[in-house]
């Protein structure tokens, strides 16, 4: 099996994953969780979103949270900026609180496209072109995250045409780097593969996250794979935080923890502790009132009690 | 992805599940699940144990459920047998309520071996040969499962050397097929193919069947690399019946449903009714009082409840 030697994990705990949770979480524990993340050797972590309270109240202290952050060298921060409005947010804070990439995105469904956000593909990223040119400007680096592409909840299963028209898309408007998002979780290893390889049509391999939820159980196969195809960037969140919006009470982002366990048990290097880190899982869900959605987690811990 | 395009589950539910569950079931509700599992699709059903119901209070009412069972054609009905008494047990009934299979096993991992049934992995096979003749003699076909073959709660990594060793003793004493074994779940893709070649050098690939335990979440991705070794014989238990006897509370069978559901994903042919499946692990389920383990399941039930 040809693999990486390296992976590079972002964990979209703090956004993603808070942003999905019912129960508000307050800034000072988003702020103790991205430090315990990169204590625990992440280097990558997607933060806030600045995105309009109204639409998601678990973000509102997206400033805050960016202005409590110790950063430390090498670590990337992210944040999600829906709009022109959210980047001029974003960089309403001195310098030193910018985030260093923004994410823009879309959907590789047009069904998901009109229901979510209300205009077509070609519409949406249009929108989000003068928003990369600002943020480029600026010298902040832009990833493109791609949503639906494997299967839509309107529309069932997504061709890797679509994949390939969106990710095209993302290229024109000058994104860096795009995410091959399972958001519903639906993929099984040959369609990833299929997503995956539509948008290695468009961008470099170094270019392209894999990111998995885990709704059917099949996060990791579905990484292994993208892993057999060279994708070594890899997008996963603490403790499983986030549930899935399109199925209640179900799963929705894989697990860090998982990954991890994963990815040493094969060899490959991420640079992570997975005793930290199982740790910084079980400070964000005790705050949350909660187990971590971690089978590795439960195994480590059981196994730690004797 | 070179991958087979068939293949054949065998459910251990009934037996290696239901063994490893606190409450008791009974006999009936097992013959039930069997009947459910077998018009699902299911080829290859483990059904029970002639073990000392000392030492298996569980698998006391073996001879009932094996009686109950309305057998239908094409369906391989397999019991374990820890020794000359229990095949002489499971040879007491009628013929026509013989067992298939006998299953005769062992571990890759000497402490376990003396912890578990107190005697060398040697002595342990050496015991099981004229087991293996009396049932041949019958006409009953003997697979050997082979537990620990990838880490032992003992002594931790196993050596692939190990596992060929303990293959080797099962070829020696005449068993026809083996299962490779991931006891505790801490198995990754890698070290699950190592474990998996070391026994083909022994035993022809459609001899060989993978059976993984997701205690850490590692079971879908460590049957891809099976199956990419063209290993098509796989094991896996409806609802995710059995814990982890080492890790309380800890999860232990890989759900038959999350199985199904990536195979089918990925094209390859199963026989079996995910539906069908389903409705069997709630069965079961509901029995025991609780949720199926299967993230597969309850994505599915959560869209069909709309």
């Amino acid at each position: 099996m040809r693999l990486p030697s390296r992976v590079q994990i972002v964990d979209v705990g703090p956004r993603d994953g808070l942003q999905n949770e019912k129960q508000p979480v307050p800034a000072e524990v988003k702020v103790e969780l991205v430090h315990r993340l990169q204590a625990a050797g992440l280097a990558e972590i997607e933060v806030t979103s600045f995105v309009s309270p109204k639409w998601v109240p678990q973000m509102a202290d997206n400033a805050q949270v960016m202005h409590g952050i110790r950063r430390q060298p090498g670590v990337r921060y992210s944040v999600l900026t829906p709009n022109m409005k959210g980047l001029e947010a974003a960089l309403a804070a001195p310098r030193e609180e910018w985030p260093d990439e923004i994410v823009v995105f879309g959907a590789a469904s047009e069904a998901f496209s009109q229901k979510n956000i209300n205009c077509s593909i070609a519409e949406s990223i249009e929108r989000f072109a003068p928003v990369v040119v600002a943020a480029k400007a600026q010298g902040i680096a832009v990833r493109g995250a791609m949503s639906c592409t494997v299967g839509c909840p309107y529309e069932g299963d997504i061709a890797p045409a679509k994949v390939g028209y969106l990710a095209g898309l993302m290229k024109g408007i000058g994104v860096a780097r795009v995410d091959v998002a399972d958001t519903i979780g639906v993929g099984t290893p040959r369609k990833v593969q299929a997503a995956l390889e539509a948008t290695l049509a468009h961008f470099d391999v170094d270019a392209v996250s894999g990111h998995f939820h885990d709704t059917y159980g099949q996060a990791l196969s579905n990484t292994l794979a993208a892993l057999q195809l060279g994708v070594w960037n890899h997008q996963s969140s603490i403790a499983g935080l986030g549930g899935c919006p399109y199925a209640k009470g179900a799963t929705g982002n894989v697990a860090t923890e998982e990954v991890v366990y994963m990815l040493h048990g094969m060899g490959i290097d991420t640079g992570i502790d997975l005793d930290a880190l199982i740790d910084a899982g079980v400070f964000i869900s005790q705050a949350l009132g909660r187990e971590p959605n971690s089978r590795v987690s439960k195994a480590v811990r059981t196994k730690r009690a004797g």
